[in-house]
């Protein structure tokens, strides 16, 4: 299988003014994400707001990118839910519409606890679209999963025909480094920790899922190529630019911020679903000067 | 509004050998529990597996359970969903069906950050069934929330109408006790930690649910009354036969272990959802012997 | 050996305005302390800082606790350290000079890893006192240690000649009377979470050691009277007292508050050390109005 | 101030049979560490178990490297304790015998609460030494103390005047990246978790400290200078093996691990103390053999 490369934007959800889903958002959503040379989409993923929907919803945004994207780049679609049996409604569906890959956060309410017990839930939704490559979507911070991505690994292969790899979103850059040479990099291990993304080039990084990418992509992508042109003093000053931003996120918490910058380039996605909630107007307007005076927004296009 | 007395077993999930729910056995199940003398049932909560199922099969147990209980106990619909707009349909649906009260654990992928925040989501479910009585569902081992519940009552009461109180499922039984002296006792706190309801009877406890009165309320009524009556050594002797049973629990997985007793006792419910697993035959055995080598077992009825 | 009955109060440090060690502040404060009638004294422990003293200060304030105390109460000696050789030296310390009883918390840099290995290393410190009773002291919350104490009991019975029990400062109260019922009652089992005692009480709790005794000890005593004698509301409504002060200590820190109402009562203490320190003025303002709204300051005497 | 660079070892402690500190193991240890050509030694850090000595005992180990380095590397000497007023009598003690540097980890019985407290308890220890650079020492993983870094050089910067910079040992790179970049680099900011050493230099490390330097220095420094010559794939593909070996550790225990591969190289430095242990003769066979399977030894140089 051919590994996935560059840059894939983990997109955000869209409202209408009343809640319920924006699908008309999304076309020009996609537009604007290929016109900044992101390679995919993650579709209803945490950025996503996968939990906070219903699987209805889930299937008319699922439909709507795929229909929008229409095979010019790659539609990953998440399907983790906290009930493996809607998760395999879920795989099922974006089989038959043909998404090119799936993904699956651990079940999270009820917690794995083992490997092999890990391996079982998802043996069990990547069984339900056996013809789509299947990524394991590893983000302890959010659902407390701390097992070793090695050992997941080992097991998964004998036990998951159509295991592509791992979306690996956490900080511990030396073992996503040895998922990536297991067997000789038989596995496809997408880095998702967006302010780490120069660190995880260091160690063989290629592939990159993330919130960033929605509107950073072009910096990243600038800075995936300095690396790879050996321009390693350049590589950093302009990954430096991405870790300020990200503080930014951090200071008014990651999907609230995100989509008020979202908003400033031109693409409003309405009010997110509680727990979310919005930025405040005042803390809109102190992101905002905050990101005026970075040097950050010089490198993100408008839509 | 009269106070929740009594014990309300918080009841397993059935299934049958596909996999599928099982309703039929909900009516005997049901028999067995009014027989034991509970005062409710707690449905589709942590121990019915409510984030294992979809939300239709939460609609048609619920509405099983509500036909097969016919008014002689009270039935607790347990409506939480990682999405609050699932948990909202659930909660029209049991308004719907005529349950006596409803429960909503937290979201529990995204997390509330605040007080504020977490009763802005109880809120917003709460008033989907306006005419039913909205009990939180405090369980912060599960959900990792760890709000302050006196905190959450000061705010609760002003924005939610139809807050009856909290199912409290944490052993910081001097914070329960400041919960139930709330305002004189205006708000209906209900035990949730089994193994802990003697310490808890000690601070004025009247009503619990539980997983383990699904089979041991004859006993848990015996140390109410013991303790009733001031007879406390008593109490404390029989407590301790509960807390040496749920001893067991631990070591093999509460929700594995409480199905192989309720199988025990004649109501086999199947196997439950990945992430949960039955107990292996051998584990079976060995906690058969060692239940048969403790006290608990005299004191519990089979169906 | 007799079991240990009433309360303990764990003494708080006290301090010249030059931050050394105020040993004639002692002598009053036993005096103090005996007059409410407690039963002993916990000494260099959480509550007198002893992880924050030196080795000879904390030899220093135990030769005086035990001059002063002058064989009226039983004195506990704190020795628990990072380094396992330092306990040991201010356990023979404790030995030489006659204390009742020596306790330590786990290590707490390096963290035992297992039941054994807490075991071998509490047995190394009770060996250097093999005359002297020895109590482990479990403080999950401070020290990070989450290991079983009934796994513990069975363990460190076979390795500790002079065990003599464990002081328990935890909300686990199934757990606490599982360790009160070891072979029935063999071990002295103190508790050690003082807003829970009531709770602890209706499991057999007959001992307890804690930090509000040091100015509640009267209040609490009559909780435990009353409760003995079966006047189950009485213990429950001025139990909450005691609740409700303590929550006053959460607002502003545990040791900071309580050595504001030591200051208050007559027993001016000085200024904790670092990371500790003292309430602010108007901390102190709010704290002394907030305690004069409450019930509780009827309760305690001036010293 | 001349900044850091190159490998520092963390050393590990020295043993006699009798459990006593082994001074005579100092002097051949410092001068394989200086074959190697590591550029300084970390003395009493977490590696070296401070936290499991005496005072005095952390003072003649201390004077032993100062006296054995004799000024040919830098010494680091580690003062944190849980007591700051031994921390800072190991301060003075340093600053007496002419160490280079000293670092302390925060208190970490009663723990820091907030930025302003950390730097007030750094404010103290390093104001005992004011000749010698401080650096403060961020172990999160074992102090359990999460505080932003940045927040702390903002404050720290004001409030410590011979504040030389941090010994970074936590996975977020980010941050790391961010502190490197403080002011335009005024501060020293040296990488301590050594499986991350590789993408650490993509953000600019230049300088770290860890345990794995005491035998591995020769490999790292290739990794880095690979890494400066731009030969990518090279410093990668190295990198790789230390994390291997790593692996290796984290299956034993670090410190007990390490200090076999110490006595295989030629350096016995004993039995660690309580709670650490040695490896079973069983496990230190099974370490030996798979160290021989591994690629990492043929980088190891005997004493």
């Amino acid at each position: 299988m051919n590994k996935v490369k560059g840059l894939i934007a983990a997109t955000f959800a869209a409202y209408n003014v009343d809640g319920t889903i924006d699908l008309e958002a999304i076309p020009p959503y996609v537009e604007y994400l290929i016109g900044q040379g992101v390679s995919g989409v993650f579709v209803c993923g945490t950025n996503g707001e996968g939990p906070n929907l219903t699987v209805e919803e889930r299937m008319e945004i699922t439909e709507k990118y795929i229909a929008s994207v229409a095979g010019r780049i790659r539609v990953f679609v998440h399907v983790g839910h906290s009930s493996i049996t809607e998760a395999k409604r879920l795989a099922v569906h974006a089989q038959e519409h043909r998404a090119d890959y799936i993904s699956s956060v651990s079940a999270f309410y009820f917690k794995p606890t083992s490997v092999a017990n890990l391996v079982d839930c998802m043996a069990e939704i990547a069984a339900a679209a056996p013809k789509l490559p299947f990524f394991y979507y590893h983000i302890p911070a959010l659902t407390g999963i701390q097992i070793d991505m090695l050992a997941f690994l080992e097991l998964a292969e004998e036990k998951i025909p159509n295991l592509a790899g791992i979306k690996y979103t956490a900080a511990t850059i030396h073992e996503y480094q040895a998922c990536l040479h297991y067997k000789s990099g038989k596995f496809d291990i997408l880095f998702g920790y967006d302010e780490l993304l120069l660190p995880a080039l260091a160690v063989g990084a290629k592939g990159a899922i993330g919130s960033t990418y929605n509107y950073g992509a072009k910096l990243y992508a600038k800075v995936m190529d300095y690396f790879e042109e050996g321009k390693l003093d350049e590589a950093e000053k302009l990954h430096f630019h991405a870790v300020q931003m990200i503080q930014l996120l951090v200071k008014y918490g990651p999907i609230p911020t995100q989509r008020a910058i979202m908003k400033k380039i031109g693409l409003n996605l309405g009010i997110p679903r509680l727990p979310l909630a919005a930025l405040s107007e005042d803390q809109e307007k102190n992101l905002y000067t905050d990101l005026a005076n970075s040097d950050f927004l010089s490198h993100v296009a408008s839509s």
